[in-house]
């Protein structure tokens, strides 16, 4: 069975080492495994909680999905979209919304941060808190469960969130009768390397010790040799333990290269030599990557255009069909398909209708027609009228895009169009 | 100026004789004053908060659009909707999201007085109350400030909402540094009457005291006859003061029929010839409606057309093209319009033009082409330079498609794109 994998990329601030060595390789690394569907999307709706500076939205934007693709995420084999491109997650967070427990909500860690962070400023609770920090978690429900992910790489810091969407997906599937939602797990790779920053903390922006991932080369090397070190003078044994300069070494190197850099350690290399060699190693990795950037950012016009093909071809393959499914069910439906005494009568007259005959060429064929008796799918020819019932009976229970390509016929009319014909043809069946 | 006035109707239960004298016969004849533009929706969004029975909602979004489309409602003379039709509203409930305190919507009447009950009861204070009911508020503000609403028709309970749609329009006002939102209004009218029920008290649901607008003339007769009314027999002078019979009379009936019963109550009309007459006045202004209402509920896909129809071009009309222009107020935007030296040559190649010409028959001219030479506006003859210019610049500052109607000029392409293009321009204009 293939797993479906959904990572939500903040299209905030300037990527880092730390962000590529901690999330953007790994991630990449990952959507290379065997069935796996991955899905890589932008935050943008996300972003607008904490941004309000749209020129930044939008430049953040850029140089995040720019640098995803120069570090070999490649759009044609995974899902790699804007989720402001796709208009069904703010439908689906309604939806969610109506179910979601507001108690829920009010146990959020990060909401419940800020209101601790008022009370201790002697402040209101909610002072300076907007709705949108309150709600990121049906947001993010809203992400997961529109995908039917089943698993989604997150920190231990997120797992809260992830429970959250089990709780809203489970609640929908129980108040509406049907398992709308698989309930997703999050996926914790505690082997994730921490990189640390140049004063050896954890390398973050709200440390201010990062090194930034597509800085030019002159910068790099400058930032790697103000990484702080020991005053062991060159031929006094260095230790490798709570080195930040080994560490980073090692998350760029092979075992090989690692052990060789240790043995250096150990037989005393001087800090600028050993400076020198870690700048090359991680220079050699991004340099590639950091000219592919350059590139990309300066046409900003094809990254924008990858995005919005993703998401087209997102919402035709999954989002679109799969929020129809789901207003069906909490009851948004359209009107003519009302099951009353009266209404049934016309419904049942402008019901589709399935056909099968021979034709000339003494094969057996079907068709599915429109009550005004146009042809929306017309099969093959089969040897036996048997052969066509059992491709009729396939049909007839086809629900989704997927299901509806067949070598045994083919479409006439749009395909939303016959899952609409073939959904009021089992409707009709079910009324009494 | 046209005034934009906006009205929710709830998609829940069954319209009773109070729902049409109070809310929808005022509604539909202030359809029809002059320079109004109306905007009538069905509010299934919200219904979902509480009502989680799809066939109920489905066969309630029925009952409620013939209701309205019975009582006189014109689909082509108004703007007449189905909330859950617009996907520009969950996606502006985000963006107002973002921006709206959560410390203001703590402080909803509705959702106060849940947390109350639940507190009476001994509860947590949240339990059972999900986060539809919270942000209730904010989907409403969504539905007012998409269209502009200038007001807003609601009882004096619903004025807060009102209030709170006025605070988060002028936040992203304030936000995103521009006047994007017209702030509404509510309108109060304190003379709509409030009918009796059948035992004196108002007409409400929750009293189990009301007439249903459809009821069959045989029902509608038996419910007006068991009508609470004193003791005092033929003959005897009646009390017009406190009569819910008189009342209800009263709401259907012209001044002079109205007075005419005021005598027959003096001079001791029997109760049985007052509930007939009542019933018969009634039925008088009902019947008409009953019929048109049957044969609607009989055709629900006429009435799913009709909303379809009246959301496709509400959509493109104002909600698409507005809610782009929001995507960009918030950062939402082409990444091919981003701000930088590198992208600004590609942007300003490609940038629309406008020029200025004479034509062969002496008049002044002048037309909008995209960067390929594609003609988006063509603009008429004019006598002068100046008047074209001046024209010119009424053209550059458009950004709604009501500015687009003009004598001036013709458009070449749809509203969208010469919309896109003007934006595009104005954008250039302010890029360093």
């Amino acid at each position: 069975m293939t797993t479906r994998v959904l990572t939500g990329i903040t299209t905030s601030g300037t990527p880092h080492l730390g962000n590529y060595v901690g999330a953007v390789r790994p991630a990449i690394d990952a959507s290379r495994a065997a069935d796996t569907e991955s899905f890589y999307f932008l935050a943008d709706l996300h972003s607008l909680i904490k941004a309000q500076d749209p020129a930044r939205t939008q430049r953040s934007t850029l140089e995040i999905a720019a640098t995803w693709l120069a570090a070999g995420l490649e759009p044609d084999k995974v899902w790699f979209y804007r989720q402001s491109d796709i208009p069904e997650i703010p439908e689906l967070t309604w939806l969610l919304t109506c179910v979601a427990g507001k108690g829920i909500l009010n146990r959020a860690h990060a909401y419940k941060a800020a209101v601790d962070r008022n009370l201790a400023e002697g402040q209101d609770a909610d002072a300076g808190i907007t709705a949108g920090l309150f709600m990121y978690p049906v947001l993010m429900a809203a992400d997961i469960l529109l995908f039917n992910a089943h698993q989604v790489p997150v920190g231990r810091d997120q797992i809260q969130h992830i429970e959250m969407a089990r709780d809203f997906g489970q609640r929908f599937n129980h108040v509406y009768g049907g398992e709308y939602f698989t309930l997703p797990e999050a996926l914790i790779d505690d082997h994730v390397a921490t990189l640390p920053g140049l004063d050896g903390r954890k390398m973050s922006k709200s440390y201010g010790n990062t090194i930034p991932l597509f800085a030019s080369p002159a910068e790099l090397k400058k930032l790697i040799f103000s990484i702080l070190t020991d005053s062991r003078a060159p031929g006094q044994a260095k230790d490798t333990e709570g080195s930040a300069l080994f560490q980073l070494y090692q998350a760029f190197a092979t075992a090989e290269q690692t052990q060789a850099f240790a043995r250096a350690y150990a037989e005393g290399i001087g800090w600028g030599d050993a400076k020198q060699q870690v700048f090359e190693r991680i220079e050699r990795e991004i340099a590639p990557l950091r000219e592919r950037y350059q590139a990309l950012v300066a046409r900003p016009a094809e990254i924008e255009a990858i995005l919005r093909d993703g998401a087209q071809r997102l919402r035709a393959r999954y989002a679109t069909p799969f929020l129809r499914q789901l207003r069906d069910a909490v009851g948004l439906r359209d009107l003519s398909s009302v099951t009353t005494v009266a209404v049934q009568a016309t419904a049942k007259a402008a019901l589709p209708v399935f056909k099968q005959y021979r034709h000339t060429d003494g094969r057996f064929y079907f068709k599915l027609s429109d009550a005004h008796g146009k042809v929306l799918v017309q099969s093959q020819g089969f040897d036996s009228p048997r052969d066509a019932g059992q491709q009729v009976a396939v049909l007839k229970n086809a629900d989704s895009p997927e299901q509806l390509q067949s070598s045994a016929w083919a479409l006439q009319v749009p395909t939303d169009q016959v899952l609409a014909a073939l959904a009021a043809l089992r409707q009709a069946a079910t009324q009494v």
